[in-house]
């Protein structure tokens, strides 16, 4: 269970389904043997759309799950799972 | 047109399509309201291999494209499309 | 002002110091023309050295800062300020 | 020895030194006390300078010892050299 609101899921949905498109390029770039530094941008592009993906889900994740556990006490556990994401951060 | 040996493609379609794999997790992760930070990671898997793929496309790169146009007296064109790709790198 | 426990701090600049006696390092092997790769893979190290010392700030930041914020009904302004500090990651 | 043109090493080192700078900042900013996310925005400059001058590294290692070790026939060494660089990039 959750608690992210409809319209940040939405959001969050949108993006993904943006990037799974780019993906499918990219996949048809590399059958098709087009030039290497254009399948690189094209990945890249990918990239760049997962990585603010990600910023939105930690936003929403730090407004609506860490507050609450914040406000019920529960700090260490929350933080201690959000830097788990941070430090493995590519 | 493009340089990429066969076998070296072949590996990067695997990896682009485990990483598609992967993608469709955390759309279906998002769909099924799994927690954030469970998504998150499974997201930062995405990233990570899409971050080794494009590492496995620059090696090829370089030792294809850009070691010939070098040979062929172009290095600067070359190594200019090289470096536009890293300074976007996220 | 800022809340962060004595010990952190030390930790911090205990951090910095040993970032900025890489960073010195780096700067001494240019000077001394020392082989570009060698001198990248020691530059990697300051990086790294401050990218741990970020997320330290960050994860101390979280446990005082916004945790305090967000009991007092601050949280709103609290995680825009986090989101900045994200967005802007190298 | 290395085959940094002059002009070159004067600018990474002109940068290096700029990055020092804003180091020191940052080490002061700690023993200061100053509030937390404003820290982290200057050690976000040092890790964003950091990072150009590593990319200014890079590109003169591409146009000097890469190109002319590729048009010496050791392209290979060259560009496993240069992976390992990048594969450690954070």
């Amino acid at each position: 269970m959750t608690y992210r609101p409809k319209d940040t899921d939405a959001r969050i949905m949108h993006r993904l389904k943006i990037a799974r498109g780019h993906l499918d390029k990219v996949i048809s770039m590399v059958t098709d043997n087009v030039y290497c530094i254009d399948v690189m941008h094209q990945l890249q592009a990918v990239e760049s759309g997962l990585r603010e993906t990600g910023n939105l889900m930690l936003e929403n994740h730090l407004k609506s799950c860490v507050a609450d556990d914040i406000r019920q006490g529960k700090a260490e556990q929350s933080i201690t799972e959000i830097m788990q994401v941070f430090k493995k951060k590519v």
